[in-house]
C-alpha cells in the first residue's frame, strides 16, 4: 500500500568524512533534481588543531559549525537550481559518519562553542577515524571479555576504538572537565537533527551499531562501566540517555529559525538520522533479504539485511548486527574491510616506477587507469602471485588490527602490474571470505550489490570481484547514493511513503550495467582463493603470529631509536 | 719452504660473463702492475643468433674467437703498460665462468668454426647461464634419484641445468649431427687453455663441480649414462675423455704460435685452469679452513675449504664438495644463492618511484646509493618486514628452483626503503643460514671474507650482512680478485711458489677496512632471523607448498592465455 503526499518532493543530505552533499529528489520518480555541496571549512583537524597546535597522535577532530554551514549553503542552492517551492517539500534527512559523537549541553550547545572550552581539543567532534581511544577500548575489551564473555559476539567480538564508549571514556580520562560538563555526549549526525526540529533524538541505527545499545535490551549492564571507572556507572542514565528512536521515522518539525535559514517551510518533517552507509542500502533498491551491499572506497563496508522478523544471528568477526539498524524489520548485519582502495593508494604512491608515471602522462590518463590496464591484460594466475590485504589489519572477519600485509610469489620476472593486481585480487577474496561467512552462519548471500568510488570508476576491479565472487554484481545507480539514501528516510518521515522498503522500491537505483562473472576465471580464482585461505588462516587463525611479532619488534625499534 | 724463480711476475687473466679482464703481478709483493679488459665482441648471445635470428628461449651462448681476441688484446696492453720484459714473466692462468663447455674436433678446433657447423647454435659456447638444458637436468635428476640415490648428495643433492652433462645431452637430442662430430665437450676454460700451450688438459675443479667427476673415484656409473641415452653410455671414455689435471700444476708451456700473438716467451708456464669463484679464494690470501668467503654480485657463491687432508663431508644443499677442487690439499666447498644483487636490481627497475629517482638525480647519486642511504637510517627491525630471497629460488640450502618470492609485514606506512632493506636483510639471513649450515654438518666456519661487486661498493650491504651474522667481514684488496687469483696459479706454475697455499699467503690481499658487528644490532637481527627460518622451513620444506602450487597455476595461465 502505498500512499502519496501532497509535497512529492524530499531533500537528502549526507555528512561525509570531508564535505557535506545535498540533493533533491523527485520521491515519486526518484529522480534527482539537484545536487550541491560544501567542503568542511575545518575539513578534519588531524594534525594541528584550530589555532595550528599540534595534536596528539591519531586524533582526527570536525568543527560541528561545519555542519551547519553545509545545510545553510546547499539547501538554499538545491531549491534554487531545480526549482522546486519549498510548500512542495515533504521532508529533510540526513546521513552521517559514524561514530562521529560529541559533547553538548542540556540544551544542544555543543561545548565546543563556549568560550570556556574552545580551546580544548575533547570539546569538539572525534571524528569516525580518531584512533587515539585505542588504549580504552582495549581496556573495555578486556573487561568485557572477563566481566561478560558471552556479550561480546552481539558487538561482533570486539569493540572497536572507533565506537561511542571509548571516545567518551578517552575525554574523562583526558579532559575530565569536558566530561563533566557535557550533559550528553551525542552523535554529530542526531546534533544536526537537533538543530534542524528542535527535538534530541538519537538514532537507533548508530546507537546499535556504534554505542552498544540493543534494542529491547539496553546497553551493557552497569557493573561494565563501573569496572572501567566509577564516573561512567551512570553513563546509559546520564551522559548516553535520551530516547532512542527507530530510523524510518519522524523526529520532528523544521524550526522556524532553521527554516528561514534555509529557505524551506517551518514544521517540513525532519527524519531520525541514519549511518551513511547503512542509508546506502535502501539508496540501490535493496528492500529485503539475502542482498549484500558492498560500498567500496578507501575501506569497504558490506551491509546485508537478514530474514523479516528474525532476531539478530551469531555471525563471528562482524561489526555489528542490529534488529532494525538498516531497514526497519530486519535484523542489519554490517561487516567490513578495513583497506580496499587504500591499498591500490598505497602501491600507486610508493611503488610506481618513473617510466610508467611518464607513459600514463603521455597518454593523459591517470596511473590508476594505466595500472588496470596494464592488470587487466594479465589472466587470472598468471602472475603466480597472491596478497593477504591486511596493509590497515583485517577488520572482518578475524577482527585484528595488528595483522599486515604479505606478498607471496614474486620472481625476478614479476612487473609492477602483476602486484598491483594481487592487491585488487586479495580485496576480493577478502570480500569472498565475509560472503561466505556470512552464508556459514545462516545469514544468506544471494545477490551482490556494490556503491562507492571504485563501483562507481573501476570496471577492472569491479569484473575481478564478478569473477572471483562468481556472483553478478549490481552497481548503485546514483554516484551519491547516500544523499538519495538520506532522501528515502525523509520520503518516509514526510508520509510519502509508509515504510522504508517501499520507499526504496521507488527511489532507489541501478546501474543498467553489471558485471557477470566468467566461468572460466572463477575456475581458477577457486585454486587461487584456496590458496589465499591457507595463508589467511595460518597468519591470521595462530598458525604464525609473525605479523604481530614483527609489529612488537618494530614497536620497539621505533622507541629505542637514537634521535637524529 | 719458498724458493724463488729467477722470473717474478706473473699474469692471470679472468674470463668473465661480458669481458675479459688481465692483470700482471709482481708474485713476490703481490702488487698489481697493470691492468687491461676487453668486452667480448659476441657478448652473451641469448635472445638472438651471430645472424640476427632469434633463439630458442633460456640460450646464451658465446663466440669461443673472441676469448682469443681477449688474449691478443689484453696481454700485449699489460706488459707494454707494465714496461715489463717477457723474460721475466713466470707463468700465465686462466680462471673462467664454468661449466660453458664447447664441442671441439680431435685438434680442438671448435666445431663452430667449421663453415659446416658455423650455422649451428649448439656447436658455439653454451655459457654457464645457458637455461635450456633444464629439461634434461630434470630427467638426469630423476635418473639418478631412481638408479643411484646415494650418489645424488656427492653433487649437493640436484644437478643443475647450468651443468655439463645436460648441455652435452641437449646436443645430443636438439643437434644429434653436433654431438656426433665433437670428439669432445670441454671446458671453454680448458680449450684456452689449450690455445696457449698446445695440451688438451682437463682441470679437475669444473669436473669436479660442474661435471659430476669425483678424485679417485671418477663419474657416475656407465648405467647411469645409459640409462638417459645409449648413445651417451660410453661419455665418460669418449667425449668427456682426456687427462683430468690438478689445479695448481702446469698444462704446458706456451707454443711458439701464441707466444709470438702475445708478445711472450715460447715455454711460458701455463697454469692449469680453474673456475673463477674458486682462484678468488686465494686471491683473498685464504689457504686454509674455517675461512668462509661470498662473492657477491647478482648472485652469491661460498666457497669455503674442510679440514687438510680431511675427505669430503656430506653438507646438504651445497653446490658441490669437491677434494683439491680450490686449493689442492683440502676438500672445497661451494655453496650458493641464486639470486642477490639481482634483487636490488628487480626492485630498483620495477618498484622505485619517480620521486625518488628525482632525489637521486638532483644529488648526483645513483639510485642504489639514495636507497640505501634512506635503508641505513631505519633500525634493525624497525619496518617490521621480512622477505624470503627466493625471487630467482633458492639454491642453498634447499636446492630448489621453484619457490618464489614473499614479504610480510607491510602497512600503509610502508615506505619503498623498507622494503629494499628487507630483501637486503633476507639476504644475509640466507647467508646466515648456509653458515650454519655448513657448521652443523661439520665444516667449521671462523671467518667471513667477501669479493666481488657488492662487497666493494656497498658498505650498507655489507655492515648489515656483519650485523645479521654477528661477524667481522674481511674485503678483498683487489678490485680484480679473480686474475689476480688466476696469476697466483700462474706463479705456481711457474715455479714461483711450490705450493697455491704459500702463494696465496703472499700474493693474496685484503683491504684494511673490515666490517664489525654492532651487538645491539645483532640482538635484534637475531629475533627476526627466527622468524626467517619459520617462514623458510614452512614455505620451504613442504609446510605450505603455495609457491610451487602458485608457479604451476602461473605456467597453465601463461599456457592457455588467447593471443592478443
Amino acid at each position: 500500500m502505498i500512499f502519496i503526499s501532497s509535497k512529492k518532493y524530499v531533500i537528502g543530505i549526507d555528512f561525509g568524512t570531508l564535505s557535506g552533499r545535498a540533493v533533491l529528489v523527485d520521491a515519486i520518480t526518484g529522480d534527482e533534481l539537484a545536487t550541491a555541496s560544501l567542503d568542511y571549512p575545518h575539513a578534519v583537524m588531524d594534525s594541528k588543531f584550530l589555532d595550528g597546535s599540534p595534536l596528539p597522535p591519531d586524533f582526527a577532530l570536525q568543527h560541528p559549525g561545519d555542519y551547519i554551514e553545509v545545510l545553510c549553503s546547499t539547501v538554499p542552492r538545491i531549491l534554487a537550481e531545480s526549482g522546486v517551492s519549498p510548500d512542495e517539500i515533504a521532508g529533510i534527512g540526513v546521513d552521517f559518519t559514524t561514530c562521529s559523537p560529541l559533547p553538548v549541553t542540556a540544551d544542544g550547545t555543543p561545548l565546543c562553542f563556549l568560550e570556556k572550552f574552545a580551546k580544548n581539543p575533547h570539546a569538539y567532534v572525534k571524528l569516525w577515524k580518531h584512533h587515539a581511544a585505542q588504549k580504552y577500548a582495549n581496556l573495555l575489551n578486556e573487561t568485557l571479555a572477563s566481566l561478560h564473555p558471552s556479550l561480546l559476539p552481539v558487538y561482533g567480538g570486539k569493540i572497536s576504538s572507533e565506537w561511542m564508549i571509548p571516545k567518551v571514556w578517552q575525554t574523562l580520562a583526558e579532559a575530565p572537565e569536558v566530561f563533566e560538563a557535557a550533559e550528553y555526549f551525542i552523535e554529530s549526525a542526531d546534533w544536526v537533527v537537533w538543530q534542524l526540529c528542535g527535538n534530541f533524538v538519537r538514532n537507533a541505527c548508530m546507537a546499535g551499531y556504534k554505542a552498544m545499545y540493543v534494542p529491547g535490551v539496553g546497553y551493557p549492564p552497569r557493573e561494565v562501566f563501573a569496572a572501567l571507572d566509577a564516573r561512567l556507572s551512570d553513563l546509559p542514565d546520564t551522559k548516553l540517555g535520551g530516547r532512542i528512536a527507530p530510523i524510518g521515522t519522524k523526529a520532528g518539525g523544521l524550526t522556524e529559525e532553521m527554516a528561514n535559514k534555509l529557505g524551506l517551510r517551518a514544521g517540513t518533517a525532519v527524519a531520525v538520522a541514519s549511518g551513511d552507509a547503512h542509508v546506502t542500502v535502501p539508496a540501490l533498491g535493496i528492500g529485503s533479504e539475502g542482498k549484500l551491499l558492498a560500498i567500496m572506497g578507501t575501506s569497504t563496508c558490506h551491509m546485508i539485511l537478514g530474514g523479516a522478523g528474525e532476531p539478530a544471528k551469531i555471525v563471528p568477526g562482524m561489526c555489528g548486527a542490529v534488529e532494525d539498524g538498516i531497514v526497519p524489520g530486519f535484523t542489519g548485519y554490517e561487516a567490513g574491510q578495513s583497506c580496499v582502495g587504500d591499498h591500490f593508494a598505497w602501491f600507486v604512491e610508493n611503488l610506481v616506477p618513473a617510466s610508467y608515471q611518464q607513459a600514463a602522462r603521455a597518454e593523459g590518463i591517470s596511473i590508476y587507469e594505466y595500472l588496470a590496464r596494464l592488470a587487466d591484460a594479465l589472466s587470472p594466475g598468471e602472475s603466480g602471485i597472491i596478497a593477504l590485504d591486511w596493509w590497515n589489519g583485517n577488520r572482518s572477519i578475524l577482527v585484528d588490527a595488528d595483522l599486515t600485509g604479505l606478498f607471496i610469489g614474486m620472481t625476478l620476472a614479476t612487473k609492477p602490474e602483476e602486484l598491483y593486481r594481487a592487491l585488487v585480487e586479495a580485496t576480493a577474496y577478502g570480500t569472498r571470505i565475509i560472503v561466505e561467512n556470512f552464508i556459514e552462519h545462516g545469514v544468506p548471500v544471494e545477490e551482490f550489490y556494490a556503491a562507492g568510488g571504485i563501483a562507481e570508476k573501476d570496471p577492472f576491479t569491479m569484473q575481478l570481484y564478478s569473477d572471483v565472487l562468481g556472483m553478478e554484481i549490481k552497481i548503485s545507480g546514483s554516484p551519491q547514493a547516500p544523499a538519495l539514501g538520506a532522501a528515502i528516510f525523509a520520503a518516509v518521515a514526510g508520509g510519502v511513503y509508509p515504510t522504508v522498503s517501499e520507499a526504496s522500491a521507488k527511489m532507489g537505483k541501478l546501474k543498467e550495467l553489471t558485471y557477470k562473472p566468467n566461468p572460466e576465471a572463477k575456475a581458477v580464482y577457486d585454486r587461487l582463493y584456496a590458496e589465499y585461505k591457507i595463508l589467511h588462516d595460518y597468519f591470521g587463525r595462530g598458525g604464525n603470529d609473525a605479523m604481530k611479532r614483527l609489529k612488537a619488534i618494530a614497536a620497539e625499534a621505533k622507541a629505542n631509536k637514537q634521535p637524529f
